[in-house]
């Protein structure tokens, strides 16, 4: 650890994402298909598509999201302390994603772009059955590279996660790259998230190349897991992980959670919930749960039911981040 | 009425405002105080003051707002024909604003400002006693003057509907003015809502010459009709409104609505709401429902009824326009 990261103490985790606005609306079944979209799914938009899209969509309401950055919030409504490595545009909706991360306590510097494309923005629409399908124009995001990642930040962080959407791009890939040997040469815990179904089959051959020399901590769902070993069961995948990575934390949605370390297995139930509102930041709370836990050494069955109660507290509202305080209710129902 | 104006149809309402994106949060009340803010009313601040308290905010959410566009989206709800005036800047929310208000099919067509500030904000604290106090940076509004008042938009229109918030400014009362002259060579209606009871304050004087010289409903809750005449009492308001404009629809929060007009006067209890969540948009939403209950011919119990009935829905959610289709809810309660 250099001397700066010592004088600034050191952080559980460090984030790494896009930097994203989420604009959400409700919709219908209808205009899923008239669109061509899977639901649940998230598709990659250019800046025409994006505002053809956003013409046909109802009013919605703009706030920030991201992958990572939805981790970094969970974690800071934990009181785990934080940073965050994202690139915006020096435009306003720059500005909205800059100020909500920053006030809630996440350490985040990354300096924005002065040119070229602006603030990334995931369209979400969301149907009545509580799931969102996720349409992202990356916009100034892809102006992240290697030399954004901070050695200092990497060396004072417990663990540097990383959000598979992030692979979807040569410069960022190098990115995560840099930032896993930096965290490896530092004695670091390296931790991806799969992300999403498509993203883990349009690049398959390179996340298990990373994942099995890289990954620590692998969190993944039923379909991505199942979509990187090419297998068509969960229990084939989780044979398959537990060779690969050191820790696996597979969710199942309203089935809960597997945890895989070796030898070690653990089946989480998952948290009671209301109505489910909206599953959008359920993973990525998950994950803030997990390593919030995993950061306190806490053993990994305890991880896994921390996840499952962020999870369940995002999705019982519209937002990719919590509306109450995490650390408050994991006391309680802990 | 023109030829253009007959091309394009009859609209019942017209409205005219500040095009403005509402930045929603929680506090509590000591955040109040520390910023010396008087609680449920609005403040107008500079771009400095604006920076320094979003600086202290929470995370937030985006939201179109405005007090005449929220009065528009809630007559588009109810399926009544609408426009709207009002400036935005052409940045990301100026986009904002404009995409949502013509998503739900309200003309909107006041060209954005190409240069000076940026769109208008309104940074909302709502408190947990579900009170909203309001900052408002004017931004690109304050460009609007006579000029944007577009004749064949009033003469089509039943209703010119004008928002007390503008009269903070000349030109935009100049607008006001032009706005009231057209419609009544149109034989048309002039509607005002009186916004604020520090907006009262502010202009008490030409407030009262503009609703007795030109103003034929009038809409006003409790403290903004109790400063407009400087009088303690509800009552003393009451007999004075009803000399100065043909119809006054005074809004009293639980204690529901008076209407008055002559000799005509009712008193029409609220709606009954569940969990009151955040009063932002309440006095908006009820003149559009009076209004749409107006454009239709409704007799003047019934007009507060149905604006009652949208005031209820606003109020049980966060942010300042119908979430359901408004007029399902009035074909269901009326």
């Amino acid at each position: 650890m250099t001397d700066t990261a010592a004088q600034a103490g050191e952080l559980d985790v460090l984030c790494v994402g896009n930097s994203i606005v989420d604009v959400l609306t409700q919709t219908d079944d209808a205009t899923l298909e008239q669109f061509g979209m899977v639901k649940g799914t998230m598709a990659l938009i250019d800046a025409e598509q994006a505002e053809a899209l956003y013409a046909h969509m109802s009013p919605a309401i703009e706030t920030s999201g991201g992958s990572a950055g939805n981790t970094a919030a969970g974690l800071a409504s934990l009181d785990a302390t934080c940073a965050f490595i994202g690139r915006v545009r020096d435009d306003q909706l720059g500005d909205i994603f800059t100020h909500d991360i920053r006030s809630i306590g996440v350490e985040y510097a990354t300096p924005a772009a002065t040119d070229g494309p602006p603030t990334a923005r995931c369209l979400i629409l969301i149907t009545p059955d509580a799931q969102r399908t996720m349409n992202t124009f990356l916009g100034a995001s892809v102006n992240l590279g290697p030399e954004d990642i901070d050695a200092d930040l990497v060396a004072r962080a417990k663990v540097t996660y990383l959000e598979g959407y992030l692979w979807d791009r040569d410069e960022a890939k190098q990115a995560f790259l840099r930032a896993a040997a930096l965290a490896a040469a530092n004695d670091r815990t390296v931790s991806l998230s799969l992300s999403d179904p498509f993203c883990v089959d349009r690049h398959r051959e390179s996340f298990r190349e990373f994942v099995s020399g890289h990954v620590d901590i692998l969190f993944a769902n039923e379909d991505e897991i199942m979509s990187l070993y090419q297998v068509d069961t969960f229990d084939e995948a989780l044979q398959h992980v537990r060779q690969d990575c050191r820790i696996a934390a597979l969710t199942r949605s309203e089935k809960g959670s597997v945890v895989v370390a070796g030898d070690e297995v653990h089946v989480v139930d998952a948290e009671p919930v209301g109505k489910v509102v909206d599953t959008t930041g359920a993973g990525d709370q998950f994950a803030a749960g997990f390593l919030y836990g995993y950061t306190r050494g806490r053993d990994l069955a305890t991880c896994a039911r921390i996840g499952g109660i962020a999870a369940a507290e995002v999705i019982a509202h519209v937002g990719p981040r919590p509306q109450v305080k995490l650390a408050d209710l994991v006391a309680q129902k802990l």
